[in-house]
């Protein structure tokens, strides 16, 4: 537990960086974001933490609301995403598109509209078509935006990136504070092996947005990213693009070799997971927009019988030995297939899970506060003047 | 934005009306309240929004409940409702009749109780059949008042109607709060013409509380009221004559004329929507008591059908031509069937629907405001004083 | 309404108390609390509902969650668990696994972990299975526990059991205090007679954890509690012995009888309500895990055929007239299957339940204080001392 004056301390830290531009803006891609925006967001993130875990309350906000708009399935974001909204001071309310006239051709601007009047952020996750999810989110922000300068709305809601077709920045953002935390500092990164593999597992249709987020993200921090997958099962292009730019400026490197015991040889950090291609993603997203459920069966027939071919891409005992010290940070954005446990065979033998359960738990431990954080620094001009009142003022989160 | 000054005016304002019997009550019919309760919802509508706009707390209570029972699907009135709620300190919790026992015997006195043990609050949408809404609000409202006089409920929670089968009070005062501001001012009412006229829609069964409130609300502020609708196509007649007694006494008029075209011509405002017939509708709430799954088929055939001559009755630019300098002001409640948009012929042109985007959703951000305000004048005797005190404190809503 | 010399009087003797072992405790059966931490629950539950009453803040979270998990239909505890949470200034987020990840073979022990990164309390309903809800919570329980531990939570999540398969305290707590109180005492109960009985449903299945909640704890305020059931409807035998033991400490008796004449007859309270037979829940469970359907319908039928021959085990006017003095006192956990009202023949005639309406809803009304008071238990070391800063602060809840 960090005392008052290391509070102080990253409070002053954060001083030195420039996150204007995040004040009133939203958060899709961490590459949108500078360097200064990407470390404020972890400083802010554990500041939030550390003052939680001292009982101050980080209540910013008496009232309001924060919108959540899952068009996926979703467990730990939910709650993270809850959890950072109830730190703040948010309630949240659900947009169910299920229970709600959406279906019924509602246009996306009105309802963006329609759901913001007392919104002061809106969470989304929109990951299962290629080309929509980002779009999706960037109508919704510009709604807002147009809905705020014409005065229907008395604010301008912050939009937070909770998973789209191209990247998840909760997601690798916590991921990489947990890499940080784990490394003893961002200072001890440089030259550490990333190797971000696919892996098998026996279900279908993946988001490609955990291995771009990854890629992209952890590329700016000076270490050897290695990408593997079977042949087919690409990235978009356009983020190999980023990870590659983003490694020369941070003096690491970004390389794509074609299997995983190339990737895991010597490396600090392995984080095994499937995703379908991005080609099949693309067919998909067109099918589907023709409604057209005899080819989507036939294209997840295929997709499996694609994947079948390659069940030996798994994170066996066998291949952690080989990784530096045979003692690689094992990561997963959970949950993860294990084999013999959630199916027949999957992304990982039980043995290698069970032995990293605990890392594992705490790398989605930090999500709850890095959406807090981007929240903050949306909301807030002069976050570490906030940051100093609220620790100031010490008031108790549990009485 | 409205300085303190103004606001401090706007409580003046208030404090001369009379209020009394608002506290502790419910919001069934607009028709149910005198002239002053009307203006001090509005009042207190303006003055809780000027407060959020200047970032000046409105939570009145420090914990509390507001229930919500949608029994009819609902985006915005269900956002309105969370938002209102939110903004005066309570959190929302769902009665689900899919999750909860009631489908299986539960009766409706049992459940008011069961849900109220520390509900403030209880907003209910029950708009589906035809002398089953009201009377279902009513039966929630007697047994709290019941339950509370019992000592069962340590409080007796008001009762605020989302949309009954009769009026939907929260949409026809956030509409009117629109057109008072519209015109600057109520004083400016005085002889414009509104034309609330039925409108083509491929859908059926779409409520008849939405013109209901209308002709009943807007006939009270000296305006030329004018319903058209196809033949068969008529409201409750119970209504009607609501709607002229208030023409009567507010010297205004109130008249039913046979085509669109009559009711546009020069009018002021226009209010084009499509409703289904009282007669249709009492059918099928017999129909449904009696779950005869044939002959409810057989009754929206039917209605389908004979929606589908009046196709011609949709707001188009040519039509918006005929009113006031060709430009009256368009109103809806959303979601509106727009031609070429959501459905292939509906209420509206979308180039009529595109122009008045801006008004439209300025019509809808007032809902909140209005819901706030009458659960504020239901939960304090002396509203004003209250508002004062608020405003007083001056806490920020956010840090 | 109790002023506040009396709050502080009820203070004062929670003080003599034992409580230091619910601090940062679960609460899943009431056979493990000794007599003092059931006494504290009371005094607590009556402390906080007399607080409200009189309008003083019982808001002891500035912010936090509490997180429901309900693997079966509930409106009152659902309804009793949010009240509570608000009460004590908790947010409340449903786990619904209908919506999450858990059906894709997550394991509870992650579940666990994911869901309480800032949850401060979860309260758990899982009653449908004979050895599985019980399990269930004790898993969660030990899973956050260890995340505490290895500092993956920031605090040790309380867990509430809102029913297993085994016990109901929640209910049987609230029944209790309803008791208590319609007695004038705990004082008064010696000596008084409670009739347990089984009574005929057209439904299948209902949970034993009723009944069981029942014996096991109305035996500790010695009373004679009598249990009865047709032929094989028999109980856990290990809750049997539980009550044994409790009538023998406690200077009060329990038997078994075969008729509920028999148990009727010269009661004090009369407790008529369906079970299933502990054999054919076990049963249940076992078909249920091999997924066999057939043998599951198979064994509906049976259990509704067995039922249909106890018509009879009906709780009558007749019946109620050979209690004590003809005044029984009837009890139920509603929603009660009434005879013409919620089902052809039921548990109970329409007039019997009709006549006991306000008690059935007092009864009721207790559960929120009753869970609100576990809760307050688990979290405050000191519970007295903070009851006494709350009433000395006096915050009000409505301003």
């Amino acid at each position: 537990m960090k005392d008052n004056a290391t509070i102080k301390k990253m409070i002053e830290e954060l001083k030195t960086l420039k996150t204007e531009d995040m004040y009133l803006n939203d958060f899709f891609h961490t590459w949108k974001e500078s360097d200064d925006e990407i470390k404020a967001v972890f400083d802010v993130a554990e500041i939030l933490r550390a003052m939680r875990e001292n009982n101050i309350s980080t209540k910013v906000f008496d009232s309001g609301l924060g919108i959540s708009v899952f068009r996926d399935n979703s467990t730990r974001t939910r709650f993270s995403f809850t959890s950072a909204c109830n730190m703040l001071g948010l309630a949240i309310q659900d947009l169910d598109e299920g229970k709600s006239q959406i279906a019924h051709g509602e246009t996306v601007r009105e309802t963006a509209n329609m759901i913001s009047f007392m919104a002061d952020v809106i969470g989304i996750r929109d990951d299962m078509y290629i080309g929509k999810g980002h779009t999706y989110m960037k109508t919704v922000a510009d709604a807002v935006q147009e809905g705020y300068d014409e005065g229907i709305l008395e604010q301008r809601p912050t939009i937070v990136n909770l998973q789209c077709d191209i990247d998840h920045p909760t997601q690798s953002m916590a991921d990489m504070l947990h890499v940080i935390n784990h490394f003893g500092g961002v200072e001890n990164l440089k030259g550490k092996k990333v190797a971000m593999t696919w892996a098998y597992s026996p279900s279908y249709g993946k988001p490609l947005s955990v291995p771009q987020g990854i890629i992209g993200l952890f590329t700016r921090f000076g270490m050897d990213v290695v990408l593997a997958h079977p042949e087919g099962y690409n990235v978009m292009p356009e983020i190999e693009e980023i990870a590659k730019e983003n490694a020369k400026k941070g003096g690491g490197s970004y390389k794509r070799v074609k299997t995983m015991e190339e990737a895991f040889k010597d490396a600090d950090i392995v984080y095994p997971k499937s995703w379908a291609p991005f080609a099949v993603m693309e067919e998909r997203t067109k099918i589907v927009e023709h409604n057209d459920e005899k080819a989507l069966h036939a294209l997840e027939q295929s997709c499996l019988a694609s994947n079948a071919k390659y069940k030996n891409w798994t994170c066996t005992e066998d291949l952690m030995k080989t990784t530096k010290d045979g003692e690689a940070l094992y990561m997963h954005c959970l949950p993860a297939d294990i084999t013999g446990v959630s199916c027949k065979e999957g992304e990982v033998e039980e043995a290698v899970f069970d032995k990293y359960l605990v890392p594992l738990y705490k790398e989605a431990s930090y999500k709850p506060y890095i959406i807090a954080a981007m929240m903050f620094l949306a909301k807030f001009q002069n976050p570490s003047a906030k940051l100093e009142e609220l620790l100031a003022e010490a008031k108790k989160r549990i009485k």
